[in-house]
């Protein structure tokens, strides 16, 4: 692998040298800019064998660089061949400060660096010229990527058809959200707006793709009227025959070749094009901009429409998470009796057990993320993979830790559960519970409208905090309908945008303690926003699966924590018991025992 | 007086005639900015009777419009003669956007808007002057102040010398603390500050004024400069004669007067000057601009080191707090002993009973506001003032609120406590408690180092919010030490800067309920911020005072909450009792009793 690394960068140092570029960026995000990528588009990977899910690489004549972060420091010393490259860190060395550094201290000349501007939003890149301009140095948009050229074995791109998603999923037909949509975007003044995320444009269309493995999005890009028209550029073959009936009135596809001449015509009618330059690449607005149109800097009209679920989308992810929460259910009785019987498989077999029992539910499309299956210490590590280095098998006497979710027709599931296996100790049954009453003071909370996460973040983390300790995350991120695992603008954490929590949205809970080279603990349900009858917010907690009894200290539990946990532990066995049998069925049952009842004074 | 308001603006309309002005715009302020303003300097109340603490005048030539928030609706119709003045909402008709929108409705022409640069901070001057501008309507400067040509009987400024403060009250000298400034200046590459604000000129020299009521400080105006050099423009007659041995070397006195010519200097020398564009005044940073200097815009470098409280302050702030502590106790006491015997005070008597009780206390200067004294509905005002109309008797059976404080040579105090007259209903009790458990929740809470208020403000909101209520105001402000009562930058509210609190900072806790036209409850103590073992930070609670049991509903309390209360009340006890005598004492020991003892589970 070293070799062809080594070859790969040959290649590009070539062409770069007759480009007349002084440093060649890489980074991971392909032209769509999300946080999933398809393999032919895994170009960080290609040029550094990197597989991380953020990460920079910078490419000179005589050297190269790959900045990840804290998660990836371990990980990209295994995959990147040290002889090629040097390592650093991507927040405490912000790989363009570092670029204008090296180069400058060659002292002065005319320096160039290349980038291709599809692969980097237009905040980024406008950043990274200011900065570098003004040491003199140059950022140019390359027409091709070098790495284009010089991947001869690149993976085809999937040509799997879209599914077309009915009202009985969806809840409001295509034609009428972009109608909802068109009018947010006359509201701006501007002409149209480019719609680039693929999420955006997956809800706008009610389809759902199978483009990327994880997300059930069509790689495309779109425009939208403020009248209400939208032309979609992809590959025409993907749709189906009834797209267009399904779709209705006033939308186009065109090829995805198109989409820089129709740029360069939005130019030359002098549109005004609302863009989002925090999330849609460089290059697209550039080009607009270039053609004569005027940027209108906004935030995705979808974003916040697509976050509030409708009443038949927050359905379908109850229904969802009922079946979700069967196969996880399933699971955790599974890995019981299996621990029972001496059988103590290992992180890669227990993560394929689970999506095997996933895999037997109805609707399921996709797992919503690969599997956090980690033993012990690896629980400690936050965005662990046993995929990478050898899988550690179950031990006995320490927590065994599970972030797992599915992609189904009608909704998105995530789910953090951590189990004892064997016995716990004190140390797990303390943290264990000062987590899970974070986790119960958070989905417990009601608040006026208005409120935003950062406002009810300390809720989750203060009992921790008054034992001294915390967790390096945030504690709540929103969720998709069978749609992106990860999605704005909800989000609950320290610091973030004031971007209120809206009834509809769906949003994470999961607190967690790391206690280093020893175990990890997550407690993660997702929960919906509902508003109570004398309009106040809160949360209806959505997954359902037991959290462990056996770690739980009641000691340190109130009267009110108990009985939600009491309620919660019915509500999963009323709702789970009809799809399990025998012997899981049983465990079900032990395992939602209620807590002794303690009087809340 | 409606005949005076409307000769004055007959005087003030003429010089807008002889100046070409079609409209004249007056602010509550003066030239320093703050919240206090002396008698000499309330322009606002001269030109219209409105006596409230924000509010701005529009003068043109057919008419007057005042505008105030919901705070002062009701006294501005009281104290501002409607004949002369129309009236408006200060937050929902913007007086700039009003101005504008007024002019413009006239037709094309070249209007001119006249203001006193001296009282509008340098951020509120340019946005006004690019929407007015927009409108082609110019903001013209005036050389001087209309009202200051017209004002006869103005009150003249207070001349009492300045107090010097030892470092036994301050706990760092002079030279030091200018030091210490002066390298944080140096660092944002400035040549000086204009150090702008009256409490930082006072707290950089170890000094406090009597020029304002309720603000400790010496009106002045002061430069530093990255070298430590400080130029002080003031009255020089207030500082007494071992001012030069106090303050140590590199302080040079000059008269206030002399201020414009030595901005002038600073531009011929070209500086680089640091200045704060929301807290310092337009026309010192405008004169600065125009002679030449480059401006740079940031926070006053005196704002974070003063909020910081070294250990000196920070037992000067506990030990007045110890006696204010008495003062109000000694007050609840009488109160209680009033009713007993059928004596039923006015708002008004009340307030001076409880001066009383504090002016017997040593050290004392001054209140550190004026009181709140606030029977029954009037409680639900969250700024009423007795003085504004006709002072209400104790009603027998309803809450009585008191937000009340001192200025004492070793600190400022701030507290607010709630009363039951007679005998609660269910509501008040329920209401008392959930404000109580929220003021426990904050107090009680331990954050890691970086936390900011508005993390930890739903803490104090939860149990209100659970019930579906909530309190329209922030949770806390900073407290200086014998300095403002409200200071920066610390604050715990449902927005705001992310300041993160840090150790030595004092913060007020005041949750609250507002029911209409029936009672309002606040529970107000003031908390050092502290630094635990463990590095985590947790809060002092310094007011020493008991809270009224019989408003408390045991029920609705855990044990962890009841055991926070006994503590307390067992400190307020101890601290309180030597200073106590006889029946206050008695007082004291009964309404500090233990709540009856709870297990925790």
């Amino acid at each position: 692998m070293d070799n062809t690394i080594s070859q790969r960068l040959g290649l590009l140092r070539e062409t770069m040298t007759s480009d007349g570029l002084d440093a060649f960026i890489v980074p991971r995000a392909d032209e769509y800019l999300g946080e999933y990528v398809p393999p032919q588009n895994e170009r960080l990977q290609w040029v550094s064998g990197f597989t991380g899910s953020a990460g920079m690489v910078i490419l000179m004549q005589e050297s190269a660089a790959i900045f990840v972060d804290g998660r990836y420091t371990i990980q990209a010393r295994q995959q990147v061949p040290s002889a090629c490259y040097s390592f650093h860190h991507l927040i405490e060395e912000p790989p363009i400060i570092w670029l204008g550094d090296a180069l400058s201290s060659r002292g002065t000349g005319k320096y160039r660096v290349g980038l291709d501007s599809r692969l980097h939003s237009l905040a980024w890149f406008e950043r990274s010229k200011k900065i570098l301009g003004e040491q003199g140095i140059a950022l140019v948009e390359l027409a091709e990527n070098p790495i284009d050229l010089q991947w001869s074995d690149r993976p085809k791109p999937e040509t799997r058809p879209v599914i077309l998603l009915g009202e009985n999923y969806t809840g409001e037909d295509s034609e009428s959200k972009r109608h909802r949509i068109a009018s947010a975007i006359k509201a701006t003044g501007a002409d149209l707006a480019l719609i680039t995320q693929l999420d955006s444009i997956a809800w706008l269309l009610n389809i759902r793709g199978a483009d990327i493995p994880r997300l059930p999005v069509l790689l495309a890009f779109a425009t939208l009227s403020a009248e209400g028209e939208m032309l979609l550029y992809t590959n025409p073959e993907k749709l189906p025959g009834n797209f267009a009936q399904h779709v209705g009135k006033k939308v186009s596809v065109r090829d995805a070749s198109q989409l820089s001449q129709a740029l360069n015509a939005l130019g030359r009618q002098g549109k005004q094009v609302l863009a989002d330059p925090m999330t849609a690449n460089a290059w697209c607005q550039l080009r607009c901009q270039e053609a004569g149109c005027k940027l209108i800097a906004g935030t995705d009209p979808v974003l916040v429409p697509k976050a509030q679920k409708n009443d038949t989308e927050l359905l379908g992810m109850r229904n969802c998470h009922i079946r979700d929460g069967s196969a996880v259910t399933r699971y955790l009785a599974w890995i019981e009796r299996e621990v029972e019987a001496g059988r103590m498989h290992h992180e890669g077999e227990l993560a394929d057990q689970l999506e095997l029992f996933r895999r037997d539910l109805s609707d399921i499309h996709d797992l919503s993320f690969d599997t956090i299956s980690a033993v012990g210490a690896n629980g400690a590590l936050c965005h662990y993979n046993h995929k990478n280095g050898e899988p550690k098998m179950l031990e006995l006497d320490n927590l065994y830790l599970v972030d797992s979710g599915g992609q189904y027709s009608d909704g998105t599931t995530d789910i953090t559960r951590t189990v004892i296996i064997g016995m716990p100790d004190p140390a797990h049954i303390r943290f264990f519970t000062l987590v899970l009453k974070g986790h119960i003071a958070l989905a417990r909370s009601v608040f006026p409208k208005g409120t935003y996460g950062v406002q009810l973040d300390a809720l989750a983390r203060q009992f921790l905090w008054q034992e001294g300790f915390d967790y390096d995350h945030g504690t709540g991120h929103g969720v998709g309908t069978f749609l992106c695992v990860h999605e704005g603008p909800q989000q609950i954490s320290k610091s973030g945008t004031q971007e209120p929590l809206m009834p509809g949205m769906v949003v994470s809970n999961e607190p967690g303690y790391y206690q280093e080279d020893c175990f990890g603990i997550r407690c993660e349900n997702l929960m919906a926003v509902t508003e109570r009858d004398d309009g106040m917010l809160q949360f209806e907690t959505i997954t359902l699966a037991p959290f462990d009894l056996r770690l739980i200290d009641t000691e340190l539990m109130t009267g009110e924590e108990a009985d939600w946990l009491n309620n919660y532990h019915t509500e999963v066995r009323e709702k789970l018991s009809p799809l399990l049998r025998s012997e899981d069925l049983e465990w079900l049952k032990l395992s939602t025992q209620p807590l002794l009842r303690i009087s809340s004074i």
